[in-house]
C-alpha cells in the first residue's frame, strides 16, 4: 500500500495537530515541513522525521502528492492556488479567505486545474456531531424541522487576533453557519443576526461584538437558530439540538471525567472542556483520515470548497444583518 | 384570619384547576361558581361545596372579594371591567383579549376603579423557572446576556382551537414572550420572528403556522432566542437558559419518574410529561397561592395586567415581523 | 358508588399525611379520628370534617368499614387484633411490632378471623420504584440477577427515638429488606451484614449502629446488596438498581427542581429532597388509594401481614449476623 | 534529558497498548521487544521502531533501563525476578502471580535485591477514579465511611481463559480489591463473599462463578461493597462511589459520544464503551507515564508489588469466604 506523501505548510499550533494526526495514520506521511519562521519548522520536523523545506519547494516538489495549509489565513488562497497548479491535493484550513471575491477567484482555479481540495470545517469530524448526522440520516427523528446551534467560546481572543479576524460572523461563527448546513440538509435562503457588544467593550473600539444571534430559514421553511458568545465562564459550549417530524436528537458537551461531588451545597460536576483543541481532539484526527482516505478512494472532498464559499456567504448576510438591522435573502 | 372570599367564572378544564387550588389553601375559600353552561357549575360546585349561581351575581356579591376569571378569551375583558366596576380583585386567565386595543380599553377601566387584576401567566410560578429567577436575582450567573427559550407542544391543539385562537404567536408563544421578560430584566425593543407550517398543512388553511423562531432584543443589546412548535414526539418540551457574565444558569424538562433501563439498545429514560395541566401543576396551585397571598398582604398584583399587555404587543409584532418579513421596532 | 368509610387512629404527623391522601380518593371518607392526645385529634378532625371519637369506639364503630392505624409501634400489634376482631379491614404502619414472636400472635389472630390486612411499607407505591418493578415484569431486564439498594437518611434521628426504634436493621433497612423482595422475586436464604458506628458515638452509647452494609442470597443464586447510612449531607438518597441478564433497571433520586447552574467552578444541581415525607408524597396517596382499591374489588392486600413478617426476619438475621460476625440462615 | 530505555516482554495485545504508551511519552524510548513467539516481535517492532530480541537478551541488556512484563501471568515471577537480579526496573502487569506464596518469593527477591517495582493496576491511572481519589485528599467527602464498586464485564471471556485465570476473585475483582484499596485509605480486615453462576452453566463446569458481591470491613469499620458480574448487555459498566462525613463522590460510565434520540419512545443514549483497551485507554497511557516518571524522579514506584500482593489476599480471602461460607479475617 502506498503512503499519500504529505507536505505541511505552517509549523504553528494547528500545524502541530495535523502533524501528529498524520503520525497516527498508516496511510499517509509527514515528507516535509515548511514555515515562514525556520525554527518553527525545524522543531516540528525533529519531532516527527519529516525535513525542513521552503514553502515554494514544497508545493513544487515531485514526492509530495498532498499539501496541508495551516499558513495565517491571508496567505490560504494565494497557496491554494499554487498548489492546485502543482498538481496537488490540498486541504486547507478554514477560511478560504476573508473574502468573497477572492474565494471565488481561488475556487475558480481550483476548478479550472481539477484540483482536489477539502476545508477543514473540524466539527464535521466531531464523533459527536457525526453521530448527531449519522441519526438523521438514519430517519431517527425524521424530517428535519429546526436546528438550534450553541457555540460559545470560554474567552475572547486577543484583541489584536479580532481586528484581523474578519469579526465574529467570519471567524467564530463560520463552524456553525457551516454546522447549520451540515444538519439542515437545505440551502439556507434567508438570514436575520443580531449582535452586541456585552463582553468587552474593547472589543467594540476593535470593530466587532462578541454575542450574536441569528435565524437562518430555508426555502421550505426549516429554521435554524444559531448563538454565540465569546464568554462562557464554565468551558467551552458546543451543543447542538436538531427538532424532526419523528423526534429530537442532540449533542451535549464534554467534559475531562465523569466525576460528580455531592454536598449540602448541592451536585457538581466539573466544567466543560475549555479549549478547543482539547475538545476537538478526535475531530482534527478525523478530518486529516478523511482526507488521506477521500485521496486513497478518489472520492469527493467533504467539505469541499464549494461548503467553504457557502459557509462565508452565510457570515457576510449575517455581517450585513446586523449592519443594516434587517433580513438579508442569500 | 379572615378568608378571602372567592367566585369562579367558568367550570371548565381550568377552572376546576384553580378550583382545586382554592381548596388547598387556607386563607381562601371558594364561595360560588358560575358558567354559562349550569350543569358545569354544579358539577364543580358540588364536588368542592359552593354554591352555583349567576356570573352577573358573582361579579356583584356582597359576600364574594375576588374573581376568578376562566371563562373562553373573548369574555375576559368584559368580565374584567364589571369585576373592576365591582370593586372585586381579579385573576383572569391570560390573555386578556387577543385585540391589542381591547385590553388597553380593559386596562384603563381597571387604573381609573383602582381594581386589582393579576393576569394568568403560570409559567412564572414554575418551580422550575422560580428557581431560575431566584438564581439570577441572586447573581449567580452575574449580569443577563442571552436567554434562550424552547417551548413545544406534544401535538396541535384541533382546528377550532386554533381558527379562534389569535395564531401561534398570540395563543401559544405569549407565554414565551412572558417568560423572557421574567428573566431578561429589561424590555425588548426590536423583535424578529420566522415561521412555517411543518406539523400539518390544515393549520396553514386555518390561518396560522405551527413552527416559529424568535429574537427579541433589548436596548442594551441583551438577546433572547424562542422557538415553538406544535409537536414534539418526546413529550411537552419546555426548557429555559439564561446566560450571564458569570454563568449559567438552566432549567430541564420534567418527567413522572426517574428510572432508566439499560440494554444492548443504549440506556433510555421516559419520554416527557405531555400534558400541560400535569407539567404545570405546581405552577397552577402556586400562582393562586400568589393571588392570595398578594390579596392579604395588599401588595402589587404580579404578573399585572400591563404584563398581560407587554407579551401582547410582542405576539403583535412577532406577527407582523412574519407578515412583512422585516424586524419590527416595539 | 358507596364510600369506604375509614376510621383513624393515631393523629400525628404520618396520621395527617393519611387524612390528606383520603380527602383525595373519591370512594373513601374519613369518619372519624381518635389519639391519645384528644387535641390532636380535635385538631385533624376540624380540619378533614371527621369526628373525634375514642379509639376503641372507632374500632367498634358500625358506621366504619376501615381503620388505619398510626399510632406509635408497640400499639399496632393490639390494635390490629382488636380490629381484627371487630371485623374492619385494616391498614397498619410498618412494623406490625418489633418483636417477631409478637408478630406471628397478631397475625395469626388476623388469619383466624380472616380480616385484611395491609401493612404500610409505602416505598412499594413509589412511582419511581413501582415503574423499576413494572419493568421488570415487562422483562426489560431478562431474568434478574443482581439488586443493589442504597437508602442513606439526611441525618439520625433523635437519640429517644433510636433507643426505641428496634435498631436501624428493624427500623430503617426493614425498607430495604421489603424492597429487596419486591424486586428479587424470591425469598433470601441467607443474611450477611455488617454495621459501624461512623456518625455519631452517641447512637453506639444508645445501643444502635447508624452504617451498615447486607448482602442478601436466595436459593438459585440472585444477590442483593444494601447499603445504609443514618447520614447523608447532600439529601434523602434513595436509589434502587437491578441487572438482570438481558440489561439494567435504575432509580434515581428526586430534586425539588431541574435547576442547574454552570460556573468557572463547575455544573451544579440542587442536593436531594431532604425530608421522607416530600419525598414519598405520591407513594403515601398511591398506597392508601391501593387499599381502598383492594377493598373495593375484594382482592388480596399488599403488601400483606406475611410480607411485614418477612421483612422483619431479614431485619431479625441482619442484626444476628452483625452480633454474631457471621452468616445467617433464613 | 536522557530517555528512560525500555524492553518489552510480551508482544501481544497489551504490549502493543503499552508500546504505543512509550511512544507518547518523550522521556521514554522503546530498544527492543521479546515474545515466545518471533512473528509477534517482529511485527510490533517494525512498526515502532524497535529492536527484536530474546527475552532473556532484553532482561539483561546493558542498553536497557527497565522491563515491561506482559507475557501469559505464569512467567511474570520468573521474569521479575530475573530482571531484578539483572538491576532492571520493572513493570509487570497484574498479577504477579495467582499463588500467593509463589509472588512472596518473588517478591523477596525483589526485596533483596533493591529493585524497582510497579504493578499494572491500570485503573488507579484512569482519570475518573484519580479525580475521586483527589476529591478525597482534598477533604470534599470528609472521612471516607462506605465505598461501592460496581464492575461488570460486557461479557464472558472463552472458557479456555476462564480456565487458567484463577478464578473471578482472582482475575476480574482483583481490580476492585485494589480500587477498594485505594479508596478506603485503610486496610480491610474481614471480608464476605457470595457468588454464582447466573450468566453461563459452563462456567461452573469450568470451576468458576460469574456473579458476585463482596462486603469489605476495615479495623475503624469502614465498609465497601463490590459486585461483579461477567456480563452486562449495555456495556462495560465501572463505576465508583465514595460516602464521607460530608458527602458522596462518584464516578460514572463512559460512552463514545454525548449523543442523546428523544422519540415517543423515550430519551435514549448510546451503551456503554464495551471494550476494556478502549475504555481504559488513557488510563494504560497514564500509568507507563507514572512509570517512567516515577524511575526519572526516583521516587517510589506505586502500585508496589506489595499492592499486588495485598490485592491478591483479598482475593484469596473471598474465594475462601464463598467455598466455606463464612467470613474471613484478613
Amino acid at each position: 500500500m502506498t503512503k499519500i506523501r504529505m507536505g505541511l505548510l505552517g509549523a504553528g499550533r494547528i500545524g502541530k495537530v495535523h502533524a501528529a494526526a498524520i503520525a497516527s495514520i498508516s496511510d499517509a506521511q509527514l515528507v516535509a515541513v515548511g514555515d515562514a519562521f525556520p525554527e518553527a519548522a525545524k522543531a516540528l520536523a525533529a519531532s516527527t522525521g519529516a525535513e525542513v523545506r521552503d514553502v515554494e519547494a514544497i508545493i513544487n516538489a515531485k514526492d509530495i502528492d498532498a499539501v496541508l495549509i495551516t499558513t495565517p489565513t491571508d496567505l490560504h488562497a494565494t497557496m491554494i492556488e499554487q498548489a492546485a497548479r502543482a498538481g496537488k491535493a490540498i486541504f486547507c484550513e478554514k477560511p478560504i479567505d476573508l473574502d468573497l471575491a477572492r474565494v471565488k477567484a481561488c475556487l475558480d482555479v481550483v476548478t479550472k486545474e481539477k484540483a482536489l481540495l477539502m476545508v477543514g470545517f473540524n466539527r464535521r469530524f466531531d464523533p459527536n456531531f457525526m453521530e448527531v448526522r449519522r441519526q438523521i440520516e438514519a430517519g431517527a427523528v425524521g424530517t428535519v424541522e429546526m436546528v438550534s446551534i450553541t457555540s460559545r467560546d470560554p474567552g475572547p481572543p486577543p484583541l489584536d487576533y479580532i481586528k484581523r479576524s474578519g469579526g465574529l460572523f467570519r471567524d467564530m461563527m463560520i463552524h456553525d453557519f457551516d454546522m447549520a448546513r451540515f444538519l439542515l440538509g437545505e440551502e439556507p435562503v434567508s438570514v436575520y443576526a443580531t449582535a452586541s457588544v456585552l463582553v468587552d467593550p474593547a472589543i467594540s473600539t476593535a470593530g466587532d461584538v462578541d454575542s450574536a444571534a441569528v435565524i437562518l430559514t430555508t426555502k421550505s421553511g426549516k429554521i435554524c437558530q444559531i448563538n454565540n458568545s465569546r464568554r462562557a465562564t464554565y468551558g467551552y459550549d458546543q451543543r447542538v439540538e436538531v427538532h424532526g417530524s419523528k423526534g429530537l436528537v442532540s449533542a451535549e458537551n464534554m467534559r475531562e471525567t465523569t466525576v460528580e461531588v455531592a454536598t449540602g451545597a448541592g451536585y457538581t460536576r466539573e466544567p466543560l472542556m475549555n479549549f478547543f483543541m482539547t475538545r476537538y481532539t478526535a475531530a482534527y484526527r478525523n478530518e486529516i483520515s478523511a482526507f488521506i482516505a477521500a485521496l486513497k478512494a478518489k472520492t469527493d472532498m467533504n467539505p469541499s470548497g464549494n461548503d467553504g464559499l457557502k459557509a462565508l456567504l452565510l457570515a457576510d448576510a449575517a455581517a450585513l444583518s446586523v449592519k443594516e438591522g434587517r433580513v438579508v435573502a442569500v
